[in-house]
């Protein structure tokens, strides 16, 4: 067995994200906090953007939309003085907020390369946010490739995997979402390395695979290079 | 000489694209028309979205929140009943607009192709949005790679022609935007065919290069498969 392509995803696996957008998602609830439950905001808010998924796609963006459109909904189309420019605002702070690889990140990575693997960077969200955050992350020169799609799925990955590999059945692909990391990877021929972060997304929730051989259960990324080298 | 490659732009240069976001903009101003003047709404909306290009980037979803924070600011933080849900309803039309290809453009890209030319379709905008366009098109199948990207300098034009075909020096890239299509890809060494759109956003405006070997002022993209050909 020969492993050449590692693809990792970015959001909560390289850094920080669905916490920034929990903690965005507590502020709208208490500028809301007038008008309706933390409950029913949330619950609204979650509504709106599955419904806008299939338009909007993934990112800061459509999220930011979709926090608009619940604030006109939940006051009746009647928004206080500030409410509508505090929640462009938090959008825009999201889009401007510092990036930090999380704790083991660096390493990993380096090691990966260091020891031969081609990296390839494989994540959903805003074109030009994403290419910021890796930007800022300081480890764009790490990855082979860079691929920001607009969904992940099974034919997602047997394409990247093929232009920038030598195909799904050389790669692992690791990540914090089952559904969209680990379940399109494993279904396109390729290994699956879950790294669970702290919360995930409802919208990203999937049940593990069971006793499948080309899967593996991580408890953080510095295991990452041990595994994929034992493939070898 | 030859040439391997076309590189494509895609807004209003396959299809309708300034004309939508100019119909919007009208609605806005009609929205917005107890507040303020044609106009200074005009002239607020392209201040604020020039403001948010760095953040942003290309596409509906920030121009629709650049309408947002342009109607907060004009209505001084106190927008009408149905103001905002109107935006976000008009942003959102503009996203599941039809897309039909413009006059030509069918013919022109099957005879590139079936004359043995790579098609590379290469785009700014949203990620999804682009794909959904693209789709609907029906050209999809033409094309030998699709590139969205956040921004088109003469790295990008470089980049694409050397993962896409054989290089800059082998490839003509045609499209509606001097500033965007047509001088950057000079730059990187290729060929530039200017196809004008009726209206053009400020933004894109550029001067043409004067006496330059390697570009062309088209007509139509009728006149693309013709003007290639003739540089074998």
């Amino acid at each position: 067995m020969r492993i050449t392509t590692v693809g990792l995803d970015a959001d909560d696996t390289l850094w920080h994200n669905e916490t920034i957008f929990r903690l965005t998602q507590d502020r709208l609830r208490d500028l809301l906090a007038d008008y309706a439950t933390h409950e029913v905001t949330t619950a609204r808010l979650a509504e709106i953007e599955k419904r806008n998924l299939r338009l909007y796609g993934y990112g800061v963006k459509g999220f930011t939309l979709s926090m608009v459109e619940t604030a006109m909904e939940l006051t009746a189309g009647e928004p206080p003085g500030r409410l509508i420019a505090d929640i462009l605002a938090a959008g825009r702070e999201m889009l401007s907020e510092p990036v930090e690889p999380l704790p083991g990140v660096d390493n990993a990575l380096a090691e990966l390369s260091d020891a031969g693997y081609r990296l390839v960077l494989i994540t959903k969200g805003d074109l030009l946010h994403q290419e910021q955050k890796l930007a800022a992350s300081g480890l764009g020169d790490l990855f082979a490739a860079v691929e920001i799609v607009s969904e992940k799925d099974a034919s997602t990955y047997a394409r990247v995997f093929d232009r920038y590999g030598t195909g799904a059945a050389e790669a692992v692909m690791a990540g914090n979402s089952m559904r969209s990391d680990i379940l399109p990877a494993l279904e396109a021929g390729g290994w699956g390395a879950h790294i669970p972060y702290p919360i995930t997304w409802a919208h990203e929730l999937a049940e593990a695979p069971v006793d499948h051989p080309r899967f593996a259960e991580l408890a953080t990324i510095s295991e990452l290079p041990g595994w994929v080298r034992g493939l070898a």
